[in-house]
């Protein structure tokens, strides 16, 4: 007597759930160091030091009410701070663009019960992270799947041309990606504001950028509002400040947005009555106080370098990702079969099909750097299996082409 | 370009919302000493010393991963103390049963995402907190309202059994109550399951929490899950740690359910696609240290006296609530009508209406002593204004049958 709706994903489960209890399994019978979880995205590092600072002087010196109630959509002073964090001499935004929230996935929720009727369709562009079709379909709209280009992982603007429909209410965008990796440039986002813009009817723009700041080799991530006018940005800073458990994010919208005064509104009127209510107050604090706070990316970069360098070495074809903390990678088999025969060599991996886009698999490098180096044998031994390079430890010879 | 259902809801606004701002639109005008708000249940009350302590000590003693992610469901020690303390000697609830959410509201809407099919039926009992019809519609879902017994408040069985049809999904109810007080005994938690189990479907029972704790005279609130067995507890530490900004609460699924082990599964699955993901992570740590603390009752208990007198010596019609922290007062007219007239008197109350129970308003008591001690001029005069006293202030004739 649950819902048909629900009774049907118990069944089908998570792949990557799949993968999390198998690693499980795996841990308990030969030990947690004897197993590589690249599976899951949780951020090793801890937060910076700003967010126990502000931790412990909001613990040692508390003010009244400061657990109790805000407005609904956070205190004024962390709006207005985060919204001073996302002005630029070109736009500046308001207090009352952003609505704190729940993480990027509470937005995500907000944002899109704010604009969705039932059988609007939004826009996803393959891969992406597995949650958005629950997301869509918590508020009966209907996902519009379209592949990104082949190898690049970048927009297919002819394919997104072609799914636009009189139904189509969103597009949803995630630079750097989840699980490519791959970071849009300013050029990237230009068409696609153009193309957005060039539809009758108004499409929203909702940019997922729980990963803005996890970018390499000096790049940055350009800033999507002085890009895309019907933008709505869901942040978290659960990859930034490494703080994905205490559920702390925003969603702002664009000041120059087509529809700015009532989707801001409704935005906060979702966030209410979907029962979040608001954001967590102590932690709306904290973000504010660290609102300029960044975790030491150097360590990511070293880690991606690493496990790069491992992955190409054992034979697999992978492009060096620009953001986020994934590398994607190819696999030599149908992806489902090769994420079981690597769970043999105890790699937990994630298969591509995950992200609805198989022949691919996903590896997550925010693990310990002594992970990464110790996993160096099992990916040899995968490679050598699948025939991606020869025995011999000293002497690798890649056989599929990397980059 | 929002979508029809927000776009309606924006334009019709909240009731509560419309005193809010009346009320900081009369603050602005007069200082905030000169209004007495009685519109908003947000406790007044600052956390137990238990709290303050699990803070300090978290902030002071942080542990690697503290803000990482935890299985959807909150940590297995939280769950563990929070199983225990609603264990009974002859219920033992497994932490399996508990799934750590975003507060009651964030349980509901996961509790309600997880049984509803598009269409199907939940009954209210009206006088009811007015979310509970958003929580519904949020999972396509119909709420089908039933009046409590004039004056008690107490369930209609008669009307239940009238309202149960076969799309009948789930019943809600909420003891002690918001906004009439009222306390349910075992005997109507008894009469409430016979009633249940004797229709042809499962119906599930969710009970709606947060004001366990809040019960006076010495009085206590029955366990319900000694007499509900398809029952689901939706709890909030809100009032009874004083917490309600940091979203933290729980669902509670009774061992002895009929569908116990998929739907524990499936709220689970709920509280993370609906965007919560877990509940904030360190309010886990800090609830599970102060599962034993309890807020100082005594002190609701002497504002809800000193309320109840003033109110009753003004002329009005109210019951002497057993829990939670409102008085729900006949209205002398109209109630919205009435509320508007109280705004002049600088009294900030919620029409009944607001609960879709009209012909009355609500006081929150959550407010401080002398913000009760000073209002009760304003109240007599609004005795006054409708005849319900008379205009000496020494002797204070009530015209309307109190209690």
């Amino acid at each position: 007597m649950i819902s048909k709706n629900m009774a049907d994903r118990l069944v089908s489960g998570s792949l990557i759930r799949k993968m999390f209890e198998e690693g499980n399994r795996l841990k308990s019978l030969y030990g947690e160091d004897s197993v590589f979880d690249f599976s899951i995205g949780n951020p090793d590092l801890e937060p910076p030091e700003e967010v126990s600072r502000a931790l412990c002087s909001l613990a040692l010196s508390p003010t009244p009410g400061m657990h109790g109630y805000m407005s609904n959509s956070g205190y004024l002073s962390t709006r207005t701070a985060v919204a001073d964090s996302l002005s630029t001499p070109g736009i500046i935004v308001p207090p009352e663009a952003i609505c704190m929230t729940v993480g990027a996935a509470g937005a995500m929720n907000a944002v899109l019960k704010s604009v969705l009727d039932p059988g609007d369709e939004v826009i996803l562009l393959s891969p992406f992270f597995m949650e958005y079709t629950n997301y869509i379909e918590n508020h009966c709209g209907i996902p519009v799947i379209v592949p990104t280009e082949p190898d690049t992982f970048l927009p297919d603007f002819q394919g997104i041309s072609a799914a636009i429909g009189p139904k189509t209410k969103a597009i949803v965008i995630n630079s750097p990606n989840n699980p490519s990796g791959v970071l849009y440039s300013e050029e990237t986002l230009r068409k696609l504001n153009d193309l957005i813009l060039s539809v009758d009817h108004l499409i929203h723009v909702i940019s997922d950028e729980p990963y803005r700041e996890l970018v390499y080799d000096g790049k940055h991530a350009p800033r999507t509002m002085d890009w895309i006018r019907n933008l709505i940005i869901c942040y978290s800073w659960s990859k930034s400040l490494s703080l994905p458990g205490e559920r702390i994010g925003y969603a702002a919208v664009n000041p120059n947005h087509e529809d700015f005064d009532l989707l801001s509104r409704a935005i906060v009127l979702s966030n209410r009555i979907l029962g979040s209510v608001n954001a967590p107050a102590m932690f709306q604090k904290v973000v504010e106080f660290a609102i300029h706070a960044k975790s030491d990316i150097s360590r990511y970069e070293t880690r991606r370098n690493q496990l790069y360098e491992i992955v190409k070495q054992a034979g697999f074809s992978v492009n060096r990702p620009d953001g986020a903390f994934y590398l994607f990678v190819r696999s030599p088999e149908d992806d489902m079969a090769f994420c079981r025969k690597c769970a043999e060599y105890r790699l937990l991996v994630v298969p591509g099909s995950a992200f609805r886009c198989p022949g691919y698999f996903r590896l997550a490098f925010c693990v310990s750097e002594k992970t990464i180096f110790q996993s160096e044998k099992a990916f040899r031994e995968v490679g050598k299996y699948y025939g991606l390079c020869t025995e011999s430890s000293d002497e690798i010879i890649t056989k599929s082409s990397p980059d």
